[in-house]
C-alpha cells in the first residue's frame, strides 16, 4: 500500500510510523522522477534532498516553522508533501504550480527563490521577526553547497554570526562544486569529507548516532559533545556558527535523528549534510550535470526526448568563441559556476589555462574581467541574462565607467520558458541600455551571433551581447565570422504601409508577420535594428521616409526597453512618427513554454501581424 | 627642508634615504590636511594609509608593479607620491582631480574605484593577465577592514584561494568596523588583535621585526616560520591565504621591512595592517566618522565651515522615520555600514534591537529586508542611491517579485558633488521603473519626504523614495506626516504656453524657471509628479489640454529615466503632444559641486527657462 497518497499535509506526515519513511521517500522519488520525465525540471536536487525534506515536515512544525529553500532546485517533494500532489503533475507547465516555491501557492513556502545565496538573509529576517513577535517558530534554511560560493551568502552568515539569532542553516553538500572544486570554500569541505567522520556518514552515521543517542535530547550537552568529536575551526565557526555534520542526508533516520538533536540548540546553526545528487535514479547519478535542469527525457534509459536538430544559440556561441580563441590567445572566458549551460565547457576543454569558473559570483566575475581587461587580455564573461542582474553595479562602476573592453554574452535573454518569472532575462535591455559607454546588441539567429562576437571583440569596447535560450532558426551559418558596423542595423524588407524594428530573436517572426500581413493587403517593411545601443537613428529617419508607422518588437519588457529608446529618440526629435511597441507589459511573466508566451504576448509571427491590424485598422 | 617637493614620480622616492621617509609621511599629511580643509574629501582614510602608500612605493617597482586601492578613500598619498602634487590642490574641484584613482588620470591608478570591495576581484584579474603576459610584475590589493564585509570580497578571496596566483592583499584594518561590531569578521579581526602578537605592533613590532631580521630574505623560510608564529587557522587561512600580521601600518620601517618580506612570496598573501583612521590630525583622530568623509573644515580647531542652517534631506528623513517609528513597532530599519550618513543614528540611538546595520552588504540588506517583511514586519533599508545599484537583483528578484512590502530610502540619488562618477545617484529611475509591482517616487523637498515617507509605508508594497543629497529647499514643515494619494501628481501651477512635469528635487527649480519664463512673456504650468511608478498619466493627459508642449525635468540620466517614461506613454497613446526631456545625457557625470553640475546641464532654474525658450523659438 503506498503512503503518499494519504499524507495532504505535513500534519499527516507527522502521525506516520517511522518505519515507513523510506517506503515514503521511494514514493517521492518515483513520482518526481516520472512527472519530470513529462515536464522536465530540477531533477536532481530534488532526488537528493527528498530525505532531507521529509526528515524536515517530520520533525518541525511547519508552517508555523518556515523553511526557507536556496534556489529552489530541491523542492519537488517539499511540494508534494506540503498539498499539492495532484497539482504537481502539471508543475511548470502553463497554468500548473512553479518549479520552484512561492509564496502564493502555498503557506509551506515560506519564501520564494530562484537565484541563488539568497535564503539565509531571507531565513536571518523571519527569525529577527520571530524574536520580536517572540512567537517561538524555527526557521531553517535549506542552501546547496554551490549557493555558498556566492558572497550573499558570507554577508548573511556573518550577519547571522553577530546577531545570535536561532536559525537552522542546513548545507545540502551534493559535492557538485567540490568536484569541480570552485573555490576555496570546495576546498574546506573536502577537506571536511575526508576527516575520518565522513565514513561515518557514508556507513549511515550508525557510530554517530549511538554518541547521540548516550547524551539523549540534552540539547546543550549534546552540542558540546557532537562539537568535540567533529572537525572543529572550519570557515563556518569563524563566521560565528556552530558546526555539526557531515551527516548522511540521504538516510532518513539518520536525518530525523540528527534534526531531533540540533532543533533546539541555540544561535545559528550549520548541519553539513552530505547526499547524492539524483539520488536514487541510476541516469541521473551517473550525469548530474545533465539532470540538474533537465528537458522531457525516457525514464528507462534518461535519454532526453523531443530536442530539435537546429543548432541552438548556446551551441552557436560555443561554436564561434572557440574560432575566434583560436585566432586571438588573449581571450580569456569567465563563467559563474554555468560552463555546460553557456556552451562554455567546450572553450574549458580546449582552452583550460584560460578559463575560469568561479563559482555563483556574478560579482566578482565582472570585477576579475574587468581587472583582466585592464591588464591588456579579452575577457569575455558568459552569464544568463537574469543573473547578470546581479552585477549591475559592476557592469557600470567597473567596466562601463572605465571604458573597459568586457564582452558578455548573455545566454537566456527574453522569456526562458518553463522556469518562469524567477529566470526570464526580460529586464536587460532596459538596465543595460542606461549605461554610458555600454554596447548592447542583439543577433537576430545563430548565424548573426558568431559575427556579433567578433564585432564584440573588435569593438574594444564594453560590449554585452544576448540572445534567447533554446534552437536557432535554423539559417545557414556563414563559413567564417565577420565584423559587423558597429551601432548599424539593417532592413530586412521595406514596406510603404508599417516598417517593423525587430530586435534579436524577433527578427523572423516580424518577417513572418510581413508576410501574414502582405496576404491582409498592408505592404510592412522590416529592420533588423541588431543595436539597442548605440541606437542606429539613422535608419530609424530613413525608414520614416517609407512611412510615418513604426512598430517595435522585442524579447523583453516594454518599460525602458528597446522600443522606449525608439520613443525617446522619436519625441526628442520631434518627428512625425507613430509608434506601436510590442513586448511585456508591466508585470512578471509567469512560467509556461516560450512559445506558449510568445503567443500570449503577441511576440510571435501571428500576434505581431494581428497587433499591426489592429492598429492601423485594417 | 621639505623632501615632497622633490618627488616627481615614486622613482625619486625610491632614491631617498630610509631615515627621511617620516618626515616625508609629516609632510604628505600635513598636504593632505591643508587641501582637505579647502576642498573636503575622504580625510581619515587617507591620513591613516600614509605609511602603508609611501611603503608600497618605496618598496614595489610602480607603476609596472600595480597598486589597487579598495574604494579609494585612502589614496591622497598615492596622488601626491606619483606627480600630482601641483594637481591636488584642485582635487575633487570642477576640472581638477578625482578624489578617486582613475585610469585615465594617471598609470599609477591601475583601476578606477569608488564602490567597496571590488579591488581584490580586479588585482585577481590583473594577476592572471600577468602570468599569462609572464612579465614578472607584482599586483598589490590595499583594501580596508569595511570592505571585507562585502560578499564580492568574499567571492574574489574564494578564487584568488583557488587559482593560487601571487597577489598580495593588504588589509588596512583601522578598526571602524571593529569597533562597531559589524558582522563575524570584525570578531575574528578583532580576536587576531588581542593575542599577543598586537602588541608587538603597538610596540612598534620591534620584536616581531627581529624574527624576519633573523631568517633573512629567504622567503619560503621567512613565510613558514612567520606562519608559525603567528595566529594561525583564520578565516583567510580557510579561504586560501597565506596570513601575516598584524603589523603597525603607521610605522613606515616597519612597514617597508614586512613589504620587503612578504614580496616575493608565492600564491596569495594578506597581510594584516593596523593603522589609525584619521593618524596624525587630532581631530580626525578623536572623530573618525565625522572625518571619513567631510566638508570644508577649519584646520585649527576641526570645525566644519560653510553649513547651510537649512535642513538636509537626511535629517528630514531621519526625524520623519523617528516619528513614524514611534507609532508603529514593526517598523525596523537596516543600513549598509552608513548610519550617519542616512540619518538612521537617530534611529538606531532610540530603537536599538529594532536596527540592522550589515556592512557593506547591500545585497544581504535587500533580502535581509524582504525577510522580515516576509515575516510580518516592515522593514525600512536606507542606502545612497549609488550603492543601491548593488542590490538590483534583490529589489526585483527577492522583493518586486513576491510583492513584499519592503521600503528603500535612497539617499543621495541625483549628483553627488565632488565625490564625481562613481557616486552618482543618476541611474536609479531607469533601473528601477522596470521593475513590475515597484512604486518609485520623489519628493519635492524636505517637507514632502515625511508625507511620502508615511505614503511608503502605507503602500504595503515595495516602495522606494529616492532624494538627494544636502540641504532641502527651506520650506515649512507640516506638524504631522500625512498619506499621499498614490501614484499621483500635483499641479503646482498652471499655464497655457507649455507644461513642466518635474520630478523630485527638481520641483521647485521647475517653479523658479516659470517665473523667469513669464518674464519672457511664456505662461508655464508647472505639476510635481511625485511618482515615477506608477506614472500619473490622468495628469499629464490633463496637462496636454492646457498645452501640446510638456517638458520633463529629472535629476537622473535621460536613458530609460522619467522623461523616458513620459515618452513612452505619449507615443503609445499617440498623444498630439510635444515632449522635451532636460536631464543627464548618456554620458557620466564628472564631479563638481551639485550647483555647477545643475548648471552645466540646464537642470538649475536658469538653465530650465533657457532650453525652454529655445525649444519653443523664443
Amino acid at each position: 500500500m503506498k503512503v503518499l497518497p494519504s499524507i495532504h499535509s505535513p500534519k499527516d506526515l507527522r502521525l506516520i510510523k517511522k518505519e515507513l519513511l523510506p517506503d515514503l521517500c521511494q514514493e517521492l522519488r518515483e513520482k518526481i522522477i516520472q512527472t519530470a520525465s513529462h515536464n522536465g525540471g530540477h531533477l536532481g536536487s530534488s532526488l537528493g534532498a527528498v530525505e532531507i525534506i521529509t526528515a524536515l515536515h517530520y520533525v518541525f512544525n511547519t508552517p508555523e516553522d518556515k523553511i526557507v529553500f536556496d534556489t529552489g532546485h530541491q523542492a519537488y517533494a517539499h511540494k508534494l508533501l506540503t498539498g499539492r500532489q495532484k497539482e504537481f503533475e502539471k508543475i511548470r507547465t502553463k497554468g500548473g504550480i512553479s518549479g520552484f516555491p512561492k509564496r502564493y501557492e502555498s503557506e509551506y513556502d515560506a519564501f520564494g527563490v530562484g537565484h541563488a545565496s539568497t535564503a539565509i538573509s531571507a531565513a536571518l529576517g523571519m527569525a529577527i521577526a520571530r524574536d520580536q513577535k517572540k512567537d517561538g517558530s524555527k526557521v531553517i534554511a535549506v542552501v546547496g553547497d554551490g549557493c555558498m560560493t556566492g558572497g550573499m551568502a558570507y554577508e548573511a552568515m556573518q550577519n547571522a554570526g553577530l546577531l545570535r539569532s536561532d536559525l537552522l542553516v542546513i548545507l545540502n553538500d551534493n559535492q557538485m562544486f567540490i568536484s569541480q572544486r570552485v573555490g576555496a570554500l570546495g576546498k574546506a569541505l573536502t577537506k571536511l569529507l575526508t576527516t575520518k567522520y565522513v565514513q561515518l556518514a557514508e556507513e549511515k552515521a550508525t557510530n554517530f548516532l549511538k554518541r547521540f543517542d548516550e547524551v539523549g535530547n540534552n540539547a546543550a550537552k549534546l552540542a558540546k559533545r557532537a562539537r568535540s568529536i567533529l572537525f572543529p575551526g572550519t570557515l563556518f565557526e569563524e563566521m560565528g556558527f556552530r558546526y555539526f555534520g557531515p551527516v548522511n542526508g540521504n538516510d532518513i533516520n539518520a536525518m530525523i535523528e540528527v534534526l531531533e538533536n540540533v532543533k533546539n540548540v541555540k544561535g545559528p546553526v550549520m548541519l553539513h549534510v552530505v547526499t547524492k545528487k539524483g539520488k536514487g535514479y541510476k541516469p541521473a547519478e551517473e550525469a548530474p550535470t545533465k539532470f540538474h535542469g533537465i528537458g522531457i527525457f525516457d525514464v528507462e534509459t534518461g535519454d532526453t526526448l523531443g530536442k530539435s536538430n537546429c543548432i541552438s544559440f548556446t551551441k552557436a556561441f560555443s561554436k564561434a568563441l572557440l574560432k575566434l580563441a583560436e585566432q586571438d590567445d588573449k581571450i580569456n572566458a569567465i563563467t559563474a559556476a554555468m560552463p555546460e549551460g553557456t556552451g562554455l565547457d567546450a572553450f574549458r576543454d580546449k582552452y583550460p589555462t584560460r578559463y575560469f569558473d568561479v563559482g555563483i559570483a556574478e560579482e566578482h566575475a565582472a570585477t576579475f574581467a574587468a581587472g583582466l581587461a585592464a591588464n591588456g587580455l579579452k575577457p569575455i564573461v558568459a552569464l544568463y541574462s537574469t543573473f547578470a542582474q546581479r552585477c549591475f553595479d559592476q557592469i557600470l562602476h567597473d567596466i562601463a565607467l572605465q571604458n573597459l573592453p568586457v564582452v558578455f554574452a548573455l545566454d537566456r535573454a527574453g522569456v526562458v520558458g518553463e522556469d518562469g518569472p524567477t529566470h526570464h532575462g526580460v529586464f536587460d535591455l532596459s538596465f543595460l541600455r542606461e549605461i554610458p559607454n555600454l554596447v548592447v546588441a542583439a543577433p537576430a539567429d545563430e548565424n548573426e551571433l558568431q559575427h556579433m562576437l567578433k564585432t564584440a571583440f573588435a569593438a574594444k569596447a564594453p560590449f554585452v551581447l544576448r540572445y534567447p535560450r533554446g534552437v536557432g532558426f535554423n539559417v545557414k551559418t556563414d563559413a567564417e565570422p565577420e565584423v559587423l558596423p558597429l551601432g548599424k542595423g539593417h532592413w530586412v524588407k521595406k514596406g510603404k504601409d508599417v516598417t517593423i524594428l525587430a530586435i534579436g530573436n524577433r527578427v523572423h517572426p516580424a518577417q513572418e508577420a510581413a508576410k501574414l500581413l502582405r496576404e491582409k493587403g498592408v505592404d510592412a517593411g522590416v529592420v533588423n535594428m541588431r543595436f539597442v545601443q548605440p541606437l542606429d537613428t539613422a535608419l530609424i529617419k530613413e525608414a520614416l521616409k517609407h512611412s510615418p508607422r513604426l512598430v517595435t518588437v522585442e524579447d523583453n519588457i516594454l518599460a525602458g526597453g528597446f522600443g522606449s529608446a525608439v520613443a525617446e529618440f522619436l519625441m526628442d526629435t520631434q518627428e512625425d512618427a507613430k509608434l506601436l511597441r510590442i513586448g511585456y507589459p508591466g508585470e512578471f511573466v509567469e512560467h509556461a513554454k516560450s512559445s506558449q508566451l510568445y503567443r500570449a504576448f503577441d511576440l510571435d509571427a501571428d500576434g505581431i501581424a494581428k497587433k499591426i491590424l489592429n492598429w492601423i485598422g485594417k
